[in-house]
Order: C-alpha cells, then sequence, then structure tokens
C-alpha cells in the first residue's frame, strides 16, 4: 500500500464540510482505496466482478439442498442475466465475468480422496489468476457451486480448528443434511489430517476449484495492487490460506457483507476482519459484496465531490 | 399497508432463481416498499431527500462544537452542491430539497423556556408537511442545525426518560462540552417537567424546528402512503413522539444507518427498529439514510430483474 497516498487523502478529508471524521468507515475506505491504488483520488471506473463456478464430489453425501446439475443452470442464468449478480453488476456500474472450471469434472468426494491433486489445485488457482485485468480498480469475488459452502466450512476448519462448527444450512439444507453435511466434514478432516497443516494443501484436499480460483485471483489482485471486496463464507474461506501464509496477504482486501451463513462471522473472527453490512443474505455469487461496492461508490462521491471548508467559507470550530 | 400487495411481491420473490430467504433484509425491503406504496413492483423512481435546517438557542449554553452561524453556512453549501449529501443525492438518484426555517429567528434556549410556542411549532410541522411531494415514491428525511444533537438528546429523555443518556459528542464537542451539554439537557427536563408527559408538548419545549419539521414530513409521508427512510438520532428522535402517540405510526418508516452519536442507538432501542446500515457515519444532512437508499436500489433491482426457476429451467431443490 502506498503510505504517501493514503496521506494525501486523509489531508484532503480533514478539510471537506464536515466535522472530522463524521463519514466514518466511508473515509477509511476512500483511504483504503487509494493506499492500494496508488493514486489520489482513487477510481471506481473499471471495477469487476469475478464469478468463478464449479462442482463437487462431496455432495454424494447429501450436504446440498439442491442437486449438482444446477451449477450449469445457474451459470446459463448468469448468461442470459437472470441471477442477482446481473442485476447488482449493472446497478453498481460492474463488469461482471463468469468462469466455469470443469464443470463436467467435479472435484473428488473429500471424505474419500483429496478433492483435488496438485495439478488440479494449481490449474484452478491459474485460472482465476488470470482472470483479473490489469486495468480494473477493483475486484469483487464471488461463486457459484453447488455443495461448496460444505467445502468452505471443511477447509476452514482445516484451517482454524473446531470440526463441523463452519457448517451451516447453506442453500437451505434440513437438520438431516446439516448432520450429514457435519458428519461429512469430520470424517473429510480426519482423513486428511496429516496434509492439513500445510494451509494449500489444505484448500487442495478439502477446497474446490472455484476456491482455488478465488484465491488466485485474490493473488493476482494483490500483485497489480488492486483491491479486492470479498463476499460471504465460500470466498472468505477461499482466501483464507493466504492470510495463514503471510500475516498481511489480505490487507488489500475488505469483506463486503456478513453472510446469514452461521460459520461466515466465526471465520470472520478467525482472520480479525471486520464485513461492510449486514444485511441477512446468503446467497454468494458475489452479492453481498457487489451491494458493499455501493457502498465505496457513496464514499468515492463524498470524497471527490464535497467542497472543502475554505471554498464553501464555513466558519472553523469554536472551540 | 397494502397486504395484498406484499403478497403478491412475497410470491414472485418466492419464484426468483436464488435459495427462499438468501437475499435476507433485501426481500424484507422489497415488501415494505410495494406494501407502502401500494404497487408491485415498487419503484424508486421519484425519491426525495429533504433536508430541514434551523438554529437552536441552547447554543448558548455553549453545547456545539461549531457556531450557529455555521447552519446558514452549511445550507448555502447544499445550495452549492458542496455538501456530503449533494453527492449523496446524486448517487442515489434522488432529488434534493433543503427547507431552512427562520435561521435568523432561534428558538429559544430550552433551558430557560420552551423552544417554541405552540404556534412556532406547529408552523414548523406545517412547514414539514407541505414539503413532500404528492407523486414521490420514497422520502429521506434529513436535517442541518447547529445544536441539534442536543434538541434531540433532550427531547428522547422527555420521551423515554433518563436525563443525560442519550448526549454524545455530537459534531465533536470536548469532555467539558459534552459536561455541559448533559447539564443543560438536565436543566430543560426539569424546567418542563410538567409539560413533558404530551409527546407533541415536549416536541415543542425542547425539540426544534427542523424536528418538528420533520415529524411534519413524516406524518404527510404516511398520510400519502410513501415509504420513509429515516436518518440518524436528530431524524430519529423528531419523530419518535408520533410512535408514543399511536404505536404503528413508523410502520412506513425504515432506519437507513446506525449512528456514531452514542444516544441513537439506544433510542433506537427504545423504538424497536433495526438501522439498515452501521458505517460509522454520524453528519446527519440525511446523509446515513441516502446510502441506505442505494440499498433499496439494490433490494428492487433484484426483485424486477432475476429471471424465475421456470424462466431459467433451474431444477427444484432435491430435498
Amino acid at each position: 500500500a502506498d503510505q504517501a497516498t493514503a496521506e494525501a487523502v486523509s489531508a484532503r478529508e480533514a478539510r471537506l464540510t464536515k466535522p472530522s471524521g463524521s463519514l466514518g468507515r466511508l473515509e477509511d475506505l476512500t483511504a483504503w482505496l487509494a493506499a492500494w491504488q496508488g493514486r489520489n483520488p482513487p477510481r471506481l471506473d473499471r471495477p469487476e466482478i469475478l464469478v468463478f463456478a464449479a462442482n463437487h464430489g462431496v455432495t454424494a453425501q447429501g450436504v446440498s439442498a439442491y442437486p449438482s446439475e444446477v451449477t450449469a443452470q445457474m451459470v446459463a442464468n448468469f448468461a442470459a442475466g437472470g441471477a442477482a449478480i446481473n442485476q447488482l453488476a449493472c446497478l453498481s456500474g460492474a463488469a461482471l465475468r463468469i468462469t466455469s472450471l470443469s464443470l463436467d469434472t467435479p472435484t473428488a468426494d473429500f471424505t474419500k480422496k483429496p478433492a483435488m491433486d496438485e495439478t488440479a489445485f494449481l490449474d484452478a488457482v491459474g485460472a482465476g489468476y488470470d482472470e483479473v485485468s490489469d486495468d480494473a480498480d477493483l475486484v469483487v469475488l464471488g461463486e457459484m457451486g453447488i455443495g461448496n459452502t460444505t467445502a468452505a466450512a471443511a477447509l476452514s476448519a482445516a484451517l482454524f480448528g473446531g470440526g463441523g462448527r463452519f457448517a451451516g444450512t447453506g442453500t437451505g439444507i434440513d437438520d438431516q443434511g446439516l448432520a450429514r453435511k457435519r458428519a461429512a466434514i469430520e470424517k473429510a478432516l480426519e482423513r486428511h489430517k496429516d496434509a492439513l497443516g500445510d494451509p494449500l494443501r489444505a484448500a487442495a484436499c478439502v477446497g474446490g476449484r472455484e476456491l482455488a480460483a478465488i484465491l488466485g485471483a485474490c493473488l493476482a489482485a494483490r500483485h497489480k495492487h488492486i483491491p479486492v471486496l470479498i463476499d460471504g463464507i465460500v470466498s472468505t474461506a477461499a482466501v483464507a490460506p493466504l492470510k495463514l501464509l503471510r500475516e498481511d496477504s489480505l490487507d488489500h482486501a475488505r469483506v463486503g457483507h456478513l453472510s446469514a451463513e452461521a460459520g461466515h462471522g466465526l471465520l470472520l473472527d478467525e482472520l480479525g476482519m471486520t464485513p461492510l453490512l449486514d444485511l441477512g443474505l446468503r446467497l454468494g455469487e458475489g452479492s453481498g459484496a457487489a451491494v458493499a461496492l455501493l457502498v465505496l461508490r457513496a464514499a468515492l462521491a463524498c470524497h471527490t465531490g464535497m467542497a472543502t471548508f475554505e471554498e464553501a467559507q464555513i466558519s472553523d470550530k469554536s472551540s
């Protein structure tokens, strides 16, 4: 992050026609955007929403309320413009790009063997890395994949401990399904326990292709100095291995929205990250982060458009 | 509220391509907009932000960090387009209208006598009532007035008890100033104690012209079936008397944002209202509610733009 740019932004912020600090997190967001973009003022001319889709062998364990073919059906819905993320991308002025990752070849059922071998994992990481445009000024990371909250919960537990505690009802599974989901996670953690000490091996063993792609895209954004908005539990779990590899590796990222999926809050506590919004969404697709992009636009509009005290000839504080 | 319209909206919501309920509060907001507008789908073609400005005699007690002339200076800044609310109105596609209420004649210092007599109070209520356009489809209620967090805290305590507990640092007063603010509130509560049992007399005695105008605008919106977004502690305190007069009188209103001003959360607890956003703003002007208008736009975009399961040919739940 560019400290000089951040300080220039703060200096302007202090002269705008409002009590100091009275725009709260909007001020922090402007400073964060500027620091990572390395320019003052920051811009949101080319935000992009990247949605990665993949299928999961662990659905064989009865962990999801929907069948696996819904992943490809939703990808078709994205292409046709009919999903929530299409509407939110349009409203927030972001480009939307969908990347399908071998939908016809689900990962292996990780209760039985590693979800991906090293080649498959790195292919997916690379696919995500390559999707980030050089000239993007913000990247929103989202996903679609029936069964992927099971992978996210398993990966979270692999990284931070606690067995099935990150499991939730996902797209709306019943109590028996939730019990199967917890059992699958615990079985996977036991089966792969020798590999889970390495965050990247954990991501290969109990993650998924779309999670690996999100990790790759997050790395590419870091390399290109592009700030990132993370979405819900799946996209947060996807980037969590980076935090264990290097403490400051998610400093270029903010979490857009706290998912109603129970494990997301637990995972954010582990990562020490505070979401911008809490509106009860639990949809994925990048939807919560896309709503948060509207908040970034509000921050930027205030910072760039407001008059200074001098310009508006407004009296100083009396005290 | 129109129950049949709300049910029609819920029926469509259930058919959209997402797990049931997975858009969280966005779904509630769409249903609320539709019910009050009495149309399906609801619209946000003509939202308006009404900002009422006034001055306060209680500033003589040294309760604010800024001098009273800043109220008129900020009104000039609104007119010139330089304030935060100008940028947020533009971003959220809302008309912005500023109403100055006798800025050269502050209310009386309510530590010594009632802020307004009945005529002045009703004039201000009427001014607010008249500002709501017949064809508005949403009204955001905001304010500007040096000293008005003292009035808001005094009125909140008059309605719900607790002396100075609603007082905060406002535009940024120091500890001594906060002590003066609390003392002024307690003196006012004691002086006017015989009048405070009547919510409207309380609003006249320890409120302010802009608070009275917001109350009037909230009533007008109710009469015209227009949903309302309330902003921070001042606009919430302004409408609070209505809740005591009739339990359901704020059902057409939502609170856009939880102010960082400490008393706002306490006041919302008393009213049983949950803010949409919590971004640390404490600026007033309607700014927090204007950011929340972006969330309403997100809700509406999803509801009106998404495909149904049938349209997208997506499989039903397996369970």
